[in-house]
């Protein structure tokens, strides 16, 4: 893997110096391109060896290009804000909006090798963590994303000569590496361990480069190339997303009986039943909330269903259980200008609760599956691949404590058309009810489908899906309540 | 103040549940106007005394109206984010957008009382913190926040009784006050600094509304009525910004001479000078940057400037010299449709660096003050008001250790002619000249006055103008560079 890079590539400086005019004007160029055309965003990770000029290309960059389209970030320590958030939170919030370039420092590269390297994870825990990774930049990719991976390479003698001349140069002491670079082992183990990262991690979608680092001219030049090559065929390929290998509809059941026709819509609850229900589940909800156990966890609730099946009735029954500072709720509407030129799951990222707080859904990122399915508001390519996309993020949230519980409220046709006459005929709730709900309703039978394949494929053992009969207002709130209290508690008690 | 708020108010069971129901849907009703008009937010501050029912009516004002378009935000312990950031960036980051209602518990108010209750500030930063909140009250304002201030209040014989209450109340625990609630004394100089307070910060624009908490239904159908009464005033109120008092033409000097006129444009280096001065001021900030003591600072530059003086060079000369990982620069531009929806300087707050960190705005909240005056884009009282809120704004920043410097680069008509011609020859260049710089150039007079009057009311101690003589890009680069070394070391030294 690293071989190429340690035989001492070198360039003269008067070769470097005929070429860099040219190459910096092509890279302004492909930059003001992508800045103008606002259809992609570009990713930098930089990772390697200590000494082998991550810094110093860094710099480079941001004064070939311009700089005020670059976004460079740090990934240190970690914040107590990002501690209290699942580990990816930290990286989508610094994610570049299209048209810019962002370049990720000390990224999950780093990390997952620092731990490994210092025996703070195992070789199981490490394969997890370069799984997470290539499923991560495979999303990013299909959203757009322009990902470039580069690994600063030094040989051994290399990189102990370089650590040394940086130390005696006071101008560049902020370069200064780690205490535990100047250790062979160190070193040793770095790149046993980057061998096996980057062999499991370089693909089509998102290669690595190995860069030698141990001339500032061949590094230079190679990191500039590979840069501008990859933007030029980017900012040149408008083309429409490619077809997914399995674009062919999904099939829907072979006797046209769905998950929702067996559902029992009879069930009911009387006023009495409700009321004793009710107040005993919000009571239970509210002392759960309150657990001291729950500043370990937090909770995810996401509301979907059909028009008028009562979504917001149901959370308004949870909100008044909960002492208003421990939940938000996030009304899901029309992406906004900033939320648009971000991959699609960066809008809901932004609103995961940290610990010990709950975040309400109202409709989620299932509206990819859902609305934008059925209305072909996005490729087919883009829906197929957003199951697994799903998946994962939501096991992302739940391997870093975050309880979810999702709702689908199905009512039945009569009942829909009975609330959306009622709802027109109440001037108080005829807000509630639009053109969009008619045409929803035309179209039911494929939300019908759209329903059971986003069942069929999301609900998991971590986040199952609960089918909710609505028919009956009184029964979907209690049964909705209890759910968020059963998968709780046995979340606190596990 | 708190006199009426101690005779004990009281409503019955009966009057109060035959009220309610037609003040829920006005409110409803005024909530969803609110949400549709989109033409202002609403942000209501929550304080008072423990027990007072302050939790409690949050959670009734989310069962009123819907949840999802209420923002409740608690400020207590600050994170280490926000302590690296200037106090009131944690408020700044949770700010309802138009249409939204948000509610701080804990907010400036809470801060200051707690400061002062246990001496850790003494009368005069008292009066400091009243003063700063008067002033960015009256900001949001005239910004177009809908203010609401509600002060509970329980006399000291029905906190105690409540807190006792409370405590015995397992489904309330939660609310249970911290310990030194439980002490007389605390309880007396609260209301004694509350008084003060309260005096000081009720304004017209912005009121506190001192409400009795020891009935229940007193104080909800209280706080109910006031909310209504302010949402269906501010909702029918939607006439033009009244006009400022100072609202005549800012008067340019009697004998057509401007600061800009005073300039000695003849300034240059040579190319060996320029050479030897930029390197050494490059060093020099570079090895600012990396001062220990930097760590207790942040530093910001603001880039302004005649169309072509050359903003950008200077910039990427700046940026030479730092790690990328310290940096950020910042190019403003139109506000995306999120930052539309905030007061003005929202978009500001949220690029202000930690501490350690440098930002960098390419142009700048003085836009303000200059294109959008002389383009007529905002309200004359809006620019004439934004000179005294720009500075309250850059004491903030100071005051919490940003080290600001502020750059006018100035070139004469001939230099820009000349630029512009040659950047409608190269075609390199060809990008950086737009209709909009040959537009702006016909109102050259204009930014004059823009800029005498804005140097005149900004350039303060705490944050001075520097004007940058740019006919000589050289000389300006170097007297940009020099000009923050010593304003940073300065800093670092102070």
């Amino acid at each position: 893997m690293f071989e190429s890079a340690e035989i001492g590539h070198t360039i003269d400086k008067a070769t470097y110096d005929s070429q860099v005019p040219a190459l910096r004007e092509a890279l302004l160029s492909a930059q003001l391109d992508l800045l103008e055309q606002a259809r992609f965003p570009v990713l930098i990770l930089i990772s390697g060896i200590e000494g082998a000029g991550k810094s110093e290309t860094v710099k480079l960059l941001n004064e070939w290009m311009d700089p005020r389209h670059v976004q460079v970030s740090t990934f240190d320590e970690q914040t107590d804000e990002e501690l209290a958030h699942p580990p990816a939170w930290r990286y989508w919030r610094q994610m570049p909006p299209k048209g810019k370039i962002g370049i990720y420092f000390g990224n999950w590269y780093d990390q997952m090798l620092q731990a490994r390297v210092h025996k703070v994870i195992e070789d199981p825990r490490l394969d997890q963590a370069i799984n997470g990774a290539v499923r991560l930049e495979r999303m990013l990719s299909e959203e757009g994303t322009l990902v470039f991976k580069f690994w600063f390479h030094l040989s051994k003698k290399h990189m102990k000569e370089r650590l040394k001349t940086l130390e005696n140069d006071p101008l560049h002491s902020w370069r200064l590496s780690p205490l535990d670079w100047q250790q062979s082992k160190t070193y040793d183990q770095f790149v046993r361990y980057g061998e096996r990262v980057l062999r499991r991690c370089s693909r089509d979608f998102a290669p690595w480069y190995v860069i030698d680092g141990s001339d500032e001219h061949y590094r230079s030049l190679s990191v500039g190339r590979i840069l501008l090559q990859g933007l030029q065929a980017a900012l040149k390929n408008k083309g429409p997303a490619k077809p997914s290998p399995h674009a062919a509809p999904l099939v829907s059941s072979l006797d046209n009986r769905t998950l929702l026709d067996a559902l029992d819509m009879s069930q009911a609850l009387t006023k009495e039943e409700y009321q004793e229900q009710l107040i005993a589940e919000q009571a239970r909800l509210s002392r759960l909330m309150r657990d001291k156990r729950m500043r370990k966890f937090a909770l995810v609730a996401v509301f979907e269903g059909n028009d008028a099946a009562g979504k917001g009735g149901s959370i308004q029954r949870i909100a008044a259980a909960l002492d208003p500072r421990q939940y938000r709720i996030v009304p899901i509407a029309s992406p906004t200008e900033e939320e648009r030129a971000q991959p699609y799951l960066w809008r809901f990222w932004r609103h995961i609760p940290a610990r010990g707080k709950f975040t309400i859904f109202d409709r989620s990122w299932y509206g990819r599956v859902l609305v934008e399915r059925v209305e072909n508001l996005c490729a087919q390519a883009d829906w197929l691949r957003a199951y697994g996309e799903i998946n994962d993020f939501e096991e992302e949230l739940s391997n870093a404590g975050v309880v979810l519980v999702k709702f689908w409220l199905a009512i039945d046709q009569e009942t829909q058309l009975q609330r959306f006459k009622e709802r027109e005929e109440t001037p108080f709730k005829h807000y509630k009810i639009t053109e969009d709900d008619w045409r929803n309703r035309s179209k039911w039978d494929d939300y019908c489908d759209a329903v059971g394949d986003m069942v069929d494929r999301t609900s998991t053992a971590i986040a199952p899906w609960t089918l909710v009969e609505a028919n009956d207002k009184r029964f979907a709130r209690v049964k909705i309540l209890r759910t968020i209290n059963d998968t709780l508690e046995a979340a606190l008690n596990r």
